[in-house]
């Protein structure tokens, strides 16, 4: 359990010339959560730090918001592989008393609506009934950010990176304060899992909701990776690449601040720009 | 529907300047898919290609072999979303007659064994006993690439992608012959999306298994894609970035051909090499 990387035989094939030596890839191992022992999700996702991915996921879907909801999680005793061992690989997650156990039917991180229409617009209204907290803790005096901060993420970011030097093979997602201070990172093959990872520990340590942060990702901002900052309370979601439509909609809809394409000292602002101490009035060209 | 990019506002800031302007965004949208009427799966798309993309999952996990299986494929005539309009985002696959609807649970493309421990090795088992086809059509004469034909793929690739260029913000497949020749390529928000859109034009075009192809990936190969590859009948998978660990197992236990880190005259090998027409022997260092 918790093996972060694996070794394995590879050959190198470099301008014609081949070499066989051992290569460090990134460990992948599929992970189911339960809640109250009922099989929620399977995810495949680099192994350690499960127990906040389970909690992490649990306040993406809602179903979580404080760790004094959360009872204890557990590795199913009874999940055992070749030879009886226990695999690590099925977590069961039991709620406080009191707490409801929602009858929901999770698919891919996403609600299944099938009384209406699937569409954006329902995805964009499930994420915004049940998120837990606004934004801003305070309307009147949102989270400010300068630029120049944002623009220092992506190497902070990328000099915490520790198993992507070894492998080229992890995403990353990090929480910063708003002046830049790194709070967490973690890295996994699953972009998704590494920010559960990061808010389920916010959750055990009591932080949630992450209202005062700004969480930065390794690649693309999808709907996701929106719908899981909204659900944490983070105001300001920062991106390497680009994000989607529905991405930018449901920062729209919720008041997020989105921006993508962080590189150097250009990036681009797709919502929430009264978060960000733009210092000349945005020109239209 | 079919909308691969959609337009919103965006503030760019560079080097301080702030303009604000339209920007083309890679349209994401929920899609349903149904097995004769049961939800089954949700996941992220881009749309285009919803039919392939809902007969290629089916491939990806053991349902479908051939156009013969599939009786027909719609959208949901009840899916309707604001105004009633039909949101085109709920499919239904009907099987054809006497072809055995399985009874399992999918959660995010893996088969949930609730009876066992959940692991690597499980997922491995799934896929080998699932597989429809032996990646050779004759064992004795497997299919032989040359490594320079590999290396001339990513740019390929590349030249071939269409909407990267004005969003940024795709992952690619492309399937190609083993001279390199371009059979067919598909972008989406979602890697595991592109490929499934690729095996299923193939199934409905009536060319699986495709025994004689390479499929190229633009960026890394999980264990999803490995699995997505090895039911389709694709001997050859080759990606721009590194593979995970299960990945690697899972080529190694099923004899495809992994290749990773293909960057111009260099590529990592991590299975079936068998098939490369490696000139010199291997050397050990």
């Amino acid at each position: 359990m918790g093996r972060v990387t694996e070794r394995r035989r590879v050959i190198r094939i470099r301008d014609g010339a081949v070499s066989t030596r051992p290569d460090t890839l990134v460990a992948e191992e599929p992970m189911e959560i339960r809640l109250g022992g009922k099989p929620l999700a399977i995810t495949m996702r680099t192994p350690g730090d499960d127990f906040a991915l389970a909690a992490g996921f649990l306040v993406s879907e809602g179903v979580l918001a404080s760790a004094a909801e959360l009872a204890n999680i557990v590795y199913c005793a009874g999940a055992t592989g070749e030879g009886g061992s226990n695999t690590y690989n099925v977590v069961d997650v039991r709620l406080a008393d009191g707490v409801p156990v929602p009858d929901i039917t999770l698919e891919r991180n996403v609600y299944t609506t099938s009384s209406c229409g699937l569409c954006g617009k329902a995805s964009l209204d499930a994420v915004r009934t049940t998120a837990r907290w606004p934004l801003d803790t305070s309307p009147d005096t949102p989270v400010r950010i300068e630029p120049a901060t944002l623009s220092a993420l992506p190497d902070r970011l990328r000099a915490a990176q520790r198993v992507f030097e070894r492998t080229g093979g992890l995403h990353a997602a990090a929480l910063f304060t708003t002046d830049g201070e790194l709070l967490d990172i973690r890295e996994d093959v699953g972009r998704h899992n590494a920010v559960d990872k990061i808010v389920g520990r916010a959750l055990q340590q009591g932080r949630l909701p992450l209202s005062s942060c700004v969480l930065m990702v390794s690649g693309r901002a999808s709907f996701e990776l929106v719908q899981k900052a909204v659900m944490a309370g983070i105001p300001v979601l920062a991106a390497v690449s680009a994000p989607s439509s529905l991405a930018v909609d449901l920062a729209v809809e919720t008041g997020l601040t989105l921006v993508g394409f962080l590189r150097g000292t250009s990036m681009n602002v797709y919502a929430g720009e009264h978060r960000l101490a733009l210092s000349a009035a945005a020109s239209t060209d």
